[in-house]
């Protein structure tokens, strides 16, 4: 899967992902007024909005990016119809032929971390029979617990070829509160940063690892250091646009191939419409104002080459 | 909610939790045979198997056990029907009189963690609508992404009276890998300890606060340091039994006043007609033997004061 991923990048020469958090208060008047005049504003009427408002994004995208990153809690929030939404939202950008990433930050130990994987990237036995579930391409996971909360995703991810991306350097302004502190002279972040790099050995694509990590853009400096401690990890980049990094901020996570990072952007994308540049588009052509805004960061990032 | 689980455990005299984690494995053959007789070999018919299994456990030991914990990933690897399974399980523990820990270990930030806490905790706007989605009394949080992940959870405890046990060194083997990392003299879970405990602050009940911690039984003497450092917070001890905490290793866990920690089993209790100390039950009996091992942990706890 990531030298899949790694070939869409470069035939579309588009490192990004768009991801599909669908807060209710991004969705347009209209797509949240026929989803609750069929189901009333009920959790289900919030399911039906969020695929429907997700169908729209994607079907104005598609042909333009890699991959999607759908944001489980945005959907799990909404309970059983929410988690129907992100399952339909799942298969529907695999059918178009997208990568899915799904951002779920898992992360528990021995079995329980065996549980996730399953779930999420592998298949489940009942009885005399197995089933995918969730079955996203690649899953975030969270580093907390340690290796023997990682090894059961390695597992999945070599029987299936499929990836994680782990958590080693947030986007978020207080992600220095643990990742920061510094152990033996260097970060914590970059001890996670040399996990990754050796947890991916045994689980390599042509040029990288099925092991990625998540680095986030408005740490450039620290993402420069990440970049050498783990050549061969693809990095997931969150933070560009809404959360403040810009496309200079994101040379560092670049290998000289030009490849190795592959850039988030949700309410940038999403919400396009909601945005005083994409305003001629307006509420109704949302899904207009989403391409326009995947085709300028396309454009915003080719000039950090 | 946090006086209402201290006030149970001192009612009851046990300070316990009973780790509702249905590994298929762990269900007996009639269970899952009646299950899949109904709905086949299917998703739907490892949900049934397991909401059965757990109604029967629950009914058999809800007078004895103030809480229990189940572990969402055991639910979420089945899919929607395995969510299905642990919403009905949620609500049945509810309406027994349990208090209900959600063993969700989510953690994210800002926006996406404000949808976790309410999805779990909270409440959830759709339209002019208000609704409570899963609705646990209180759940786990990774603390990796630092205050601004855990901040939005506080809110959400602060305005329902719920709370959370954030995971600061946790039972498995190689949990040391970062959380026992040297940080200025001391190791990262004690400063991830102390922010719990200074996150707890505006948060306190009658004796303890709402935000509690994680702590593994294995790891007794770092338990009895952490106990020392966050004495208001209630501590979830996990790796009792199975993963080899005894009770001797729990006295450190333990507050003057005999309260601040509640010790988990899964296993131990939920599959306990499988050990040769309870196989007279057979596995028809399960329920019972389940009982007998709450009987017998109570027993055992009880040797530590």
């Amino acid at each position: 899967m990531i030298n899949q991923l790694a070939d869409k990048i470069k035939k579309l020469e588009a490192p990004i992902v768009v991801g599909l958090d669908p807060m209710l208060s991004y969705i347009p008047e209209q797509v949240q007024k026929k989803a609750f005049a069929e189901f009333g504003e009920t959790l289900e009427g919030a399911g039906e909005a969020i695929w429907q408002y997700n169908k729209e994004i994607v079907d104005h995208t598609t042909d333009l990016i890699p991959a999607v990153k759908p944001q489980i809690a945005m959907y799990e929030q909404f309970g059983i119809p929410g988690m129907i939404a992100y399952q339909r939202t799942v298969e529907y950008c695999k059918q178009r032929g997208l990568v899915v990433i799904g951002d779920v930050k898992r992360g528990d130990i021995g079995s329980t971390s065996a549980a996730y994987a399953a779930g999420h990237l592998g298949q489940v036995q009942v009885g005399s029979c197995r089933y995918k579930v969730f079955d996203e391409d690649f899953a975030t996971v969270n580093p907390y617990l340690g290796s023997d909360g990682i090894q059961p995703f390695l597992e999945v991810c070599k029987e299936e070829k499929k990836g994680v991306f782990i958590l080693v350097k947030t986007s978020n302004p207080s992600s220095g509160e643990f990742q920061d502190r510094i152990i033996d002279g260097r970060p914590l972040y970059e001890w996670v940063g040399e996990k990754v790099a050796e947890w991916g050995v045994d689980l390599m694509g042509d040029s990288y690892s099925y092991v990625g990590a998540v680095v986030g853009a408005t740490y450039p400096e620290m993402g420069r250091v990440l970049r050498k401690l783990m050549p061969k990890a693809y990095i997931l980049v969150p933070g560009y646009g809404a959360q403040g990094g810009t496309a200079k901020d994101l040379a560092p996570f670049f290998n000289e191939d030009g490849l190795g990072a592959i850039v988030n952007s949700s309410r940038g994308i999403i919400a396009a419409y909601k945005q005083t540049k994409y305003s001629r588009f307006g509420a109704e052509h949302f899904g207009e104002a989403s391409r326009q805004a995947v085709r300028d960061m396309i454009e915003d990032l080719k000039t950090i080459r």
